[in-house]
């Protein structure tokens, strides 16, 4: 398939590389292509200039959002950051119409108050805007009439998501929910392309609430079991 | 050990029978002992009177909510429900100093535009109040600042909690979290008399939250599988 990652990220990195590993034609968006390109030091993250990324990873093209989005032939991952993504992807609006296009961002909001926004065990905590009675996946879909949005992979650090072999040899769940079964359906073909077993339908996009506000506890899991520990979660019934 | 449940809904009364069962004083507190015994018609949710409870579980003694806490020799069960837990708790601050209180409540607030509180596929959805940067776990030990408050059982149905081999013959994971180690201990030694493998310890009570908000992941995995299932998450690593 002809699918579309929007974001250069690092989560969007591990949906890429596996895309083009299983022999996609993987069509990058970016907010500006020149600006992505001419970066030559690592982020703050750490994380490598795209350009080296991309020199490892043969056959990917760079785009605008617009254009990544236009190239898909059905199937967008959104990997821009929950603080931007409507307002990315509202002005992709015609590209995206008709696709189906799969959300995993935590709207994690920055506090001014703090210079690191990040949760830390545990001296600030995030806040999520929206939370409770609306979620960034209902948002998304609200501002995109057109488009099919799955929201996934949130529960996961990507690097799982894409090999969920890594954790416990797999045995554990991944969750989409959407408005739309067939959209949900591709998300759950595009899963077990990735390796899972175990894709629980949670149906409608309400479910998105839980699937986000579910970082808190997937903090908290994390900090207890140390960082670096890579771990999921499996619906034991 | 002399242990205060107090609390007379189906959540409280299956701590009441597993800690009878496993030999335990208990203790159960009601806000009014008399009317409670009053009941002879099961409630709206069909659970039948207390009196026919605690005739089928000999040896458990009715009080109000502060002679209760008072019996206890160091643990009180909080099952009453998240609406009303602060107040019905700070009334009794001095009978509950230097105890240890496991909270399990989920703090939904009754929304008064629609007849039925509970969320439903999904007409209708609850609303966590407070939620994301403050939890009932932490309202309650802002409340009780003698009382040593640990927050766990949430992320299950309670008849689970007092039996976990009920699902997946026990592999699954139970979470604790409150500022006091010792009674962070305390409730893990009592999971692990009710039959927990595997309880992972999150630490500082801000972890509440978390907890807290996963009710709504809860029920979107609970409406996906179909009511009546049972199930637990097990935290795979």
């Amino acid at each position: 398939m002809k699918i579309a990652v929007l974001g250069t990220g690092g989560g969007a990195r591990a949906h890429i590389a596996k895309l083009a590993e299983l022999g996609h034609e993987v069509h990058v968006g970016t907010r500006d292509p020149e600006a992505t390109l001419a970066r030559t030091e690592p982020d703050m993250m750490g994380t490598e200039p795209f350009k080296a990324f991309l020199a490892e990873h043969p056959g990917i093209t760079l785009h605008t959002f617009g254009d990544a989005a236009a190239a898909s032939d059905g199937l967008v991952i959104n990997g821009i950051d929950g603080h931007s993504a409507v307002t990315a992807l509202t002005a992709i609006a015609d590209q995206l119409a008709g696709k189906t296009l799969i959300d995993y961002a935590v709207p994690y909001i920055y506090n001014p108050d703090v210079e690191h926004p990040w949760p830390t065990p545990w001296g600030t905590m995030p806040k999520l805007d929206p939370c409770d009675v609306d979620s960034l996946g209902e948002r998304i879909q609200r501002a995109l009439p057109r488009t099919k949005v799955v929201k996934s992979f949130v529960t996961q650090e990507q690097a799982t998501v894409v090999n969920p072999k890594a954790v416990g040899n797999g045995d554990h769940t991944m969750f989409v929910a959407g408005e739309d079964a067939d959209a949900r359906q591709q998300a759950i073909d595009l899963l077990k392309s990735y390796g899972w077993a175990d894709v629980l339908d949670l149906g409608p996009l309400v479910c998105a609430r839980g699937m986000e506000m579910y970082a808190h506890m997937h903090s908290a899991i994390g900090f207890a079991l140390g960082f670096g520990t890579h771990f999921g979660i499996k619906v034991v019934r």
